[in-house]
């Protein structure tokens, strides 16, 4: 390599810039393999050794790019801060390039593209994902431009009093009409799996008590089972109680017992096989058994 | 046609199901001609003329699924909801073939693509942008599984008390230790539109409340345009204060004093020509300003 080392290995290299340590949550490790643009190389110098998963070092450790580092070590540092600022700038302009050629295939592949694209959209699907970064939802779905409106968040959550999601499922369903809402989360869910933990994780600490609280009701079930298998259930439960959220709400209720849709499903995304499970959610069912207290169509 | 209409014509006439009318946000109008498996056909009997962007009908109308319709024509609703679960079990069961042939495709591609999606992930980008089902963000920038954390949103809005959103930069900045983050907002957004129009949009209301701030704070600027200028304006207005809001969070200013990273970018894509726009968002210059008030790195 000669002094140069691929960017990835920097990337799980640099420290923690500060704040609550989250090292229950999985870090990366092979996925720059995947990386089909990231051939960019860094100096040797950025790097240093690292282990797959690792754990996020304290705030007390310093980052090679500290500004305490900095001032202890000039000339070395302007060095590595030119070559960091090199590295940016081209991450940055590859994006344009990569865009700019989407554009001219789709042009390519049809004259009338754009001009389809601005006049509207009408969606068939809602989707509530992952933000994780391996879930392309057009991409396993095989969906195009203007077939599903979208909303990314951590572990897919759907809560009463999040604006951003309630916001999402309101236009979508009263204005764009959507037939199906998918709920879609993934096994080896980072979330999920830092919500099993007990411990302290700052800022996150009350957007994972959702998840939490998913474990509470299915207790019973969940501490029958152990490692891997707890966390799968774990997944799928999650994904099946925002199914229920979502099911609660009186756009999806008044517009179902109009219109008789949308349907809700649930369904979890195997990152070992690509493959989507259908949890089979039986929207009817929890529709049915959630009126008992929530019937907003009255 | 012989009786037989394509469904996007049926998803423009099947009237609101109910709550307020949010008539002044865009409707679907030819974009289903983009959409790849759409093919399916159903009866005329569930279509009616229907304009491009027409309004969203109030309350009063009813929906030819209503279930009082259905009680006065028990035979023809009867039909017609047989066909409609017809078409909703299709439009469901294509998802999974397309996926398939998705994860088949990769596999054949690249025999190990799944186990190296499995060991992690280590994005470089975190993408914050409209849930608009006509912009995938992976596709128009040409990254793939692994690359990019993702969240959108309606008008890709970054609220300090909105736990969603400041939990995914949380995450993406301290934990994934992402380089970039990208604030990406578009022309013709329907809730930039909507939120310009003096009138009661129900529960979108406090969340648009952020977009009229955002003219509140440039209202002379915007005041000077007229028509799309101005609309196409407060988009690009719109992603910029997004970004300031972006570089006020802890976590950004503290990443950035030690390692230099992530830099913030606005930009904005175009649906008539498929190109990003870069705003060419300043992050020192915001970074400076902001920190008078909000210095969060002492």
């Amino acid at each position: 390599m000669a002094g140069l080392v691929r960017l990835s290995s920097r990337i799980r290299s640099l420290p923690h810039a500060g704040g609550a340590a989250i090292s229950s949550l999985p870090r990366a490790s092979s996925s720059h393999l995947l990386l089909r643009y990231q051939q960019l190389q860094i100096p040797s110098s950025f790097s240093s050794p690292s282990t797959p998963l690792q754990l996020v070092p304290s705030i007390a450790q310093k980052s090679t790019f500290s500004s305490s580092a900095r001032a202890n070590c000039p000339r070395k540092m302007t060095e590595q801060s030119k070559e960091l600022r090199k590295y940016l700038q081209q991450s940055h302009d590859k994006i344009f390039e990569s865009n700019r050629k989407w554009a001219e295939e789709q042009r390519a592949k049809n004259p009338e593209f754009f001009e389809k694209l601005s006049a509207g959209q009408s969606p068939d699907y809602l989707w509530i994902g992952c933000s994780d970064s391996r879930i392309p939802a057009e991409a396993i779905t095989g969906l195009g431009p203007g077939e599903m409106f979208i909303h990314r968040n951590i572990a897919n959550l759907v809560c009463n009093l999040d604006l951003n999601v309630m916001s999402v499922v309101n236009y979508a369903v009263r204005h764009l009409k959507v037939k199906h809402i998918v709920v879609c989360g993934h096994y080896g869910c980072g979330g999920v799996k830092a919500a099993m933990a007990p411990q302290d994780l700052g800022l996150l600490n009350p957007w994972l008590r959702n998840i939490r609280d998913v474990y509470r009701l299915h207790e019973k079930e969940l501490d029958a089972l152990e490692g891997d298998s707890r966390y799968d259930r774990l997944v799928e439960l999650n994904v099946v109680e925002q199914c229920r959220n979502i099911i609660k709400t009186a756009a999806v209720q008044q517009s179902y017992e109009a219109n008789e849709f949308p349907i809700v499903h649930g369904w979890v995304f195997g990152l070992n096989d690509g493959l989507l499970k259908d949890l089979k959610v039986d929207h009817e069912a929890i529709l049915h058994d959630v009126q008992k207290i929530y019937n907003l169509t009255k």
